[in-house]
């Protein structure tokens, strides 16, 4: 991979009048990993900055109202547009030649390095509109200018959807019309809900990255590293749950070991409880190991139903936590 | 328009072994019309058509099942498809140079004359899997060549989602990645149900094809021309208002009156009520009309909401109806 191209991948965070942002985080890895800020305790933000740093190559804080730039200036003349500043950044890290953006409700299913072939602004079709391409997987090129053009049309046109999405389609408009080059296939951003679709059967197989759309996050949930079990309300999310357990088994694996070491004795909420404390949980749910072997997982996937939090796809998570952790 | 091309609609069936399928009218209108076979009653067929031919320039029918062409032995070996192959057979149109499809239950709200402009297949995204084109619109060229090809195709194999949709998205299979000008803008093929994406109060007003997905379809309602009220289970339909009233001022003033010519004497269901058999229906709604001015209903639908059934509305689609019947 050319040593000024890199991966980039920007926490979602949750934004706070006055409090400093951590959003910027980038790592190379054979699988790529995004973080939520949600789940660093506030209380003890630096000992999580270190947990960061150990995770990512590069951790950037990105605090828009105490930058002093023009975002700030811009975020007070549209206090409206909230957050959208922050992801609007990273046009700023001139220190690369192009970046993928992905929020942090994404997870990585397959190494996607070849979305570095792919200019400026490619993404894929956001399935409520899909003229509108969705704005949390996306590859752009770092530039000064460009960052300047879009707090401009910010400030001027606003966002018709209220965020980020609104405003990147707004400047960047002909991407329905103009280069398929730049149409990312769904693949790169499937929602990881509303499987009505018979297209999730034929394709949904081939999935690069999945995004946890929608108000319930996987870290809404609690996890028995143990059991393999998920707690939580299920009835309010319709979540793939394949996808659900295939993130909880790496970050329980691979980030919160870092987080147990890094927050010593500070307490800290992982998310991941003991086997003894999920069933005593109201809304605790049925166990979803299930011993089938792969091929019965295939054969279930393409009917759309069942293994999902089977066995054989902890095995395929074990595969995967091996080569990353190598 | 070329003399050799032709706006061909397609009328939706409801696919009944042994039965005669009605399928194929066409039309020059300045506002197009669909009308689904669901309208006409099957005991008095005959009748029907001759209501179909006032309607349209050229009703042909399409019997799979009784053609004993190559269609009839792809049916045989692949009875799972249904319904399919009677699609295909708009491929063998062949005294057109170009044609538009448009499924049944789509209603065209503004000229679209310029489709002939795209070639074949254009078809606008499908928003359940947005690399795929929802086949209820697209553009095509009558070829028995391909004709023959889609049946091969068909037998050989299938459809992933059981119906032509499937079929076609293997057969043209480049759509997605090949030639941006083959992609229809999501305006041609709007689906008319789950408007929750802001997409809608940004583009929607310039819908160009509504396309009435799901179960529930215009004509499953009933509707009184006097009050303009529509009757029925609305719970079921999540159906934009707007486009739903919009379709039964256009079918109950333009098709209606020629029914009641063509039947004659005979009954015939036209889901039109009088005002006070409405009221007795126990799923009977409130009345939708409204006095409100174009400037609001503009800024009502750019809000996402209300106006919908409203007079305004009902002077829009008198317009239309003017321009249509001159």
């Amino acid at each position: 991979m050319d040593p000024g191209v890199c991966a980039l991948e920007l926490l979602r965070v949750l934004f706070s009048i006055g409090a400093w942002i951590c959003s910027l985080a980038t790592t190379i890895m054979s699988t790529w990993l995004t973080l939520s800020t949600d789940l660093l305790p506030a209380e003890s933000y630096e000992l999580g900055l270190g947990v960061l740093h150990k995770i990512f190559d590069e951790v950037l804080l990105v605090d828009v109202l105490d930058s002093g730039d023009a975002a700030h200036l811009a975020l007070m003349k549209r206090p409206d547009l909230g957050v959208t500043f922050t992801k609007l950044h990273c046009w700023t890290l001139t220190h690369y030649s192009k970046c993928v953006f992905m929020d942090a409700d994404t997870m990585v299913v397959q190494n996607v390095d070849e979305l570095f072939d792919r200019e400026e602004l490619s993404a894929a079709p956001d399935p409520g509109w899909p003229d509108c391409f969705n704005s949390g997987v996306f590859v752009f090129r770092p530039s000064n200018e460009t960052y300047g053009k879009l707090l401009k049309y910010c400030t001027e046109h606003g966002s018709f959807d209220g965020g980020d999405q609104g405003v990147l389609n707004g400047y960047f408009s002909n991407w329905a019309t103009t280069d398929m080059s730049k149409h990312l296939p769904f693949i790169y951003n499937l929602r990881d809900r509303n499987y009505t679709y018979r297209g999730i059967q034929q394709y949904g197989g081939n999935a690069k990255v999945v995004h946890f759309l929608g108000q319930t996050k996987p870290w809404s949930y609690t996890f028995d590293p143990e059991t393999k079990r998920i707690s939580g309300d299920m009835q309010e999310a319709s979540t793939h749950p394949t996808f659900l357990l295939d993130w909880w088994m790496l970050y329980s694996s691979s980030v919160v070991p870092m987080m147990t070491e890094g927050y010593g004795d500070q307490p800290f909420h992982s998310g991941c409880v003991e086997g003894s404390s999920a069933s005593q949980d109201p809304h605790h749910t049925e166990p979803y190991v299930s011993p089938e072997a792969s091929e019965e997982r295939k054969q279930k996937w393409e009917q759309g139903q069942a293994d999902y939090m089977g066995m054989d796809s902890f095995d395929n998570i074990q595969k995967k936590l091996d080569a990353f952790l190598k």
